[in-house]
């Protein structure tokens, strides 16, 4: 593995984008098939956003099955091979747009009710500053959508620290060129992120496996500009 | 063991104060003396209220800690047996009050700048009450400050499913007559009461026990009455 940091997370993800494209297509990830699509999907559709921005769309599965719900839904992600394949499958708009790339402008005239991220939050600095440029995508219900890996079923025997950790892809059909570098974030970190980007937490879900009866994630439902009394 | 219930917590506090005065005095808990006492007072000082109130006092050692550094506490707890100890070693105001028999004019002369709950709150419907009714004793800086078991070192093999759990008081000096239930809530459920009661997380602290590099509890410093713009 290259040194793990914002740039080989990029990296692993253009590696592995077919093989990611097939794993998702088949369901082989057995807790997304189980338990935290539909878990991200209840968030959303329990808050009635109009328009929602997909950040980390990769191929795209949410966008569409937000957009069939009748929300007007963008998708955007770095690797060109995931929004061709998004594309090619159409239901949703799609853009190459590297987290980097995001600025305050990107969507002036044409900001979201939400801005969802699916496990679509690995990297450090990357992931502080997108984090931070959100509130400039939303416009009305100012709502921040954030799904991610718990840290109780993540930390196992590793130390309870922020750092970079990774994901070898054991299990799955397809073969994985890259081992994917991610970040872990104690529950502190999260909660310090969206606190200083501006954001309070309305809400926090943690969908449990029917059959492990653990968390599967942990999901982060945030408001931009609460004003203290 | 009693069934496990709000009542069987009090009764088995009644029965075990002896042991846990001379638990306290001897330092026996390591997690305390290594990491958590000093994480809940820095955690309270970084927000230099002027007034406390220290809900499930126990003997008082927290009370006492902060009237040290200059802070007007009074401590409660349901338990005479322990408010009677820390009356007799002083230092700061004490009295005997039970979670239930707290209403919104018990202190409606003498409101607090925060309300601090320390490893206090291990009762079901008792607790979701008394976190509803703590606004009512607040003043001014609206704080609330609960320390809490983590559910990352909690959890261990169990479901992480709300429900009763046990005490065994193992690995300690004294004889405790009896197993203490305490009900674990998920993060989920310790968040949506806490904005159910009209509170905002403005922070959570993870304090990290040196040596094992778990968190030993978690920390949730809330404020009151946000309001959405």
């Amino acid at each position: 593995m290259l040194n793990p940091n914002d740039e080989s997370v990029i990296h692993s993800w253009n590696q592995n984008a077919q093989a990611w494209i097939a794993t998702i297509e088949n369901e082989e990830i057995e807790s997304r098939k189980v338990v935290t699509n539909g878990a991200i999907i209840d968030a959303i559709l329990s808050y009635s956003p109009n328009s929602i921005l997909d950040v980390g769309c990769g191929e795209g599965w949410l966008t569409r099955e937000l957009n069939l719900r009748g929300i007007e839904v963008t998708g955007i992600d770095g690797v060109a091979v995931l929004v061709e394949n998004a594309k090619a499958k159409g239901g949703g708009k799609f853009l190459v747009l590297p987290y980097e790339d995001i600025t305050t402008t990107s969507f002036a005239n044409n900001r979201f009710d939400a801005v969802v991220c699916n496990f679509s939050l690995l990297g450090k600095g990357s992931v502080d500053n997108l984090v931070n440029l959100i509130p400039s995508l939303l416009k009305n219900n100012r709502l921040l959508f954030i799904q991610t890996l718990h840290p109780v079923t993540t930390c196992n025997q590793q130390p309870y620290i922020d750092g970079w950790r990774q994901e070898f892809w054991t299990g799955l059909n397809s073969q994985f060129p890259e081992v994917t570098p991610w970040y872990f974030r104690k529950l502190e970190t999260w909660v310090n992120l969206l606190n200083s980007a501006g954001f309070s937490i309305l809400e926090c879900r943690e969908p449990i496996h029917p059959q492990q009866q653990k968390p599967a994630s942990i999901i982060f439902v945030a408001q931009y500009n609460r004003i203290i009394t």
